[in-house]
């Protein structure tokens, strides 16, 4: 009988050091239980150049339809300072009801729930469930991303595999177990505003030309005014300038450039493309021909997307419910995930532990909470395929 | 007899490699032919920690009064790429009628025509003309000018000596020879914004607080409205920022501080410490309770100064007016100068060589103008010291 504590399979996937764009042993350890469960396991590698070659990992059971997706990643952020942890961030050590390490939330544990959740329905329910389950894991999320969920999505079509809806494991409660499903994510479009003038000396500003008065107008321009006022399911679009450089020792010097980046984390009002749009056209209302300026916004794989509450949805929140004895939220907040890719695949949402303590040191989960998270699971898979 | 050609004196002068610190033998020269016109020579060395020991000359011939004072700096800034010249830096070649070099104008050429003219003046009236001439020379005015004019004073008027008038033989036409003496300096100061907020997501504004538009807000209230109308002799005060600076390389992170920098010209309208006031006020007033900032204003040692249009400032108007044909402006323009000094000692005023090529490639003075100017320093010596 395969192991199907939640708990075991959380510490077994934590002592892999599986930090980007490492292997560590975690994937390896998820195929052998998962093909001993019965699935068919493949373990595509993908390179690009300048990059690591990169591991991931795609097992599927069944061969009808319905097919449920369980999606995540095994790769983790680097433990930071390992000194400054109360247990050691690759130890898996349980105290006090937690169990520590790098991972334990996003998304070691998760992957853990999910993996004793199916093993547990396919003891109960034998191999003909009526359906497909698949796991799409992927050892390239928190680095570049280049060799992860795309490629693994873009190899699985190619090779005829369909998805109904899919179940991302990332950690999306903000403070207790069952808060919040994440049905969308905003998207996120990067630009740099570069204002041009010409240097010279402070004591003879009218032979120079200061970029930076040009630079304080622009950007408060796209502060000023909201650029929307959110939509049915998505908070306001937000703008965030996250840095302004001119790098000018001299303090009797007039600069010729000034820059500033800023970040837009965008709702299902815009497009990339529709947004740039207007901040181009808010700059150069700004700008006259006064401020000369360039624009550059950089290309962004990151669109908003939102899965439409539907039967789907409210599966897995009824699940939620059954098991915690509240209603999730249904939430577009927070960052951007690996969804925004799998969401042209099927319908996906998101649901999975408390984030908290997620690339913090002391990263940790109740362990009681692994144990929901599988029942949660459980459910869903119980409902998705009654028997 | 002396050597009384000023391009000959320029040219010497010129070839004396005296980049600040370097002496470079060009006191040592200034002092072997003043000495010979027979002025008491002194070579005081000024140091500080932390500095190169500096070279500065005081001279003087004649007991009794008035004491008309002769001041500038032997130092030069680097040539900068030396193979950009025409001629080279060092050189002192003369090309159409140019004398090239560093410091031909500022203010090596300046020198040569005050020296030139006071050996023609003694030559004519001898050493009984009724007063003293004294000449105050650094090796520290291109550079931080801490062991330089300041000290040189302090060390002058320990020994007893006072002066009635100083002439400071900086470059201070813009165009032609007789443009424009300057009578005052606008002050300088310096000012550091920073804004203070707290780290985070940019996907997570909320638990971030983005220090970026309080630094807008702070930084455009400055440049909103003008510090004052200008004065009776200066023009309206001035601020440029010069620089910002958050130095965030993370497009999805909002930093935690944000800094500019500003430097102010101001007119004699204010004290660095009542503009001081003026600026915090008017930042507390923008900030409110929204903004948390530091301003941080650096010591300046140059305050605004005026010396009032008077018989002297006409004496050396007149002298100009009969020599080029054209009465000079009286400015309070341009950068600061070894005035802001001089003017706690005795009234100073400013007139050289044109400064159009002053710190730049090819650094250079028409020979015709050195003529003129020693002609000129010749008419101010014969009315100050009517014979
Ligand atoms: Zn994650
Ligand atoms: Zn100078």
């Amino acid at each position: 009988m395969p192991e199907t504590s939640p708990l075991a399979l959380a510490q077994s996937l934590i002592r892999c050091p599986s930090v980007t764009p490492e292997e560590g042993g975690a994937l390896s350890l998820l195929a052998d239980v998962i093909a001993k469960a019965g699935f068919a396991v493949e373990r595509p590698i993908f390179s690009e150049s300048g990059t690591p070659d990169i591991q991931n990992l795609y097992a599927r059971i069944g061969t009808g339809g319905p097919v449920l997706l369980f999606a995540g990643h095994t790769d983790v952020v680097p433990p930071g300072e390992a000194d400054a942890w109360s247990h050691g961030p690759f130890s898996g050590e349980v105290a006090d009801g937690m169990l520590y390490g790098r991972g334990a939330v996003d998304m070691k544990g998760g992957i853990a729930c999910m993996l004793a959740a199916t093993l547990r329905f396919l003891e109960a329910r034998g191999p003909g469930f009526g359906g497909s389950i698949a796991f799409l894991i992927t050892g390239d999320e928190e680095g570049p991303a280049l060799n992860g969920t795309v490629k693994l999505l873009d190899w699985a079509r190619e090779r005829g595999e369909r998805f109904d809806h899919c179940l991302l494991g990332e950690p999306t409660n903000p403070e207790r177990l069952g808060d919040m499903i994440k049905i969308g994510r905003r998207g996120s479009l990067t630009g740099r505003i570069t204002v041009h003038g010409r240097q010279g000396h402070v004591a003879y500003p009218h032979r120079a030309d200061n970029p930076i008065p040009g630079l304080l107008r622009l950007a408060s321009t796209l502060i000023a005014a909201p650029l929307d006022g959110g939509t049915a399911h998505f908070d306001a679009s937000n703008l965030e300038f996250t840095t302004i450089d001119v790098g000018n020792p001299a303090t009797n010097v007039i600069p010729a450039t000034a820059r500033a980046v800023f970040n837009v984390r965008f709702n299902d009002d815009w497009t990339a493309a529709t947004l740039g749009a207007e901040i181009r056209r808010r700059l150069e209302e700004a700008a006259g021909n006064a401020i000369r300026f360039s624009l550059d916004l950089q290309p962004s794989n990151s669109p908003a997307f939102l899965t439409r509450p539907d039967a789907f949805v409210d599966l897995v929140a009824d699940a939620i419910q059954a098991e915690t004895g509240h209603r999730p939220a249904l939430s577009t907040t927070g960052g951007t995930s690996d969804a925004r890719f799998i969401k042209d695949a099927c319908p996906v949402i998101e649901f999975g532990l408390v984030g908290q303590t997620m690339h913090e040191v002391d990263e940790r989960v109740a362990v009681e909470d692994l144990d929901r998270l599988t029942a949660i699971y459980g459910r869903v898979l119980d409902a998705y395929f009654p028997a």
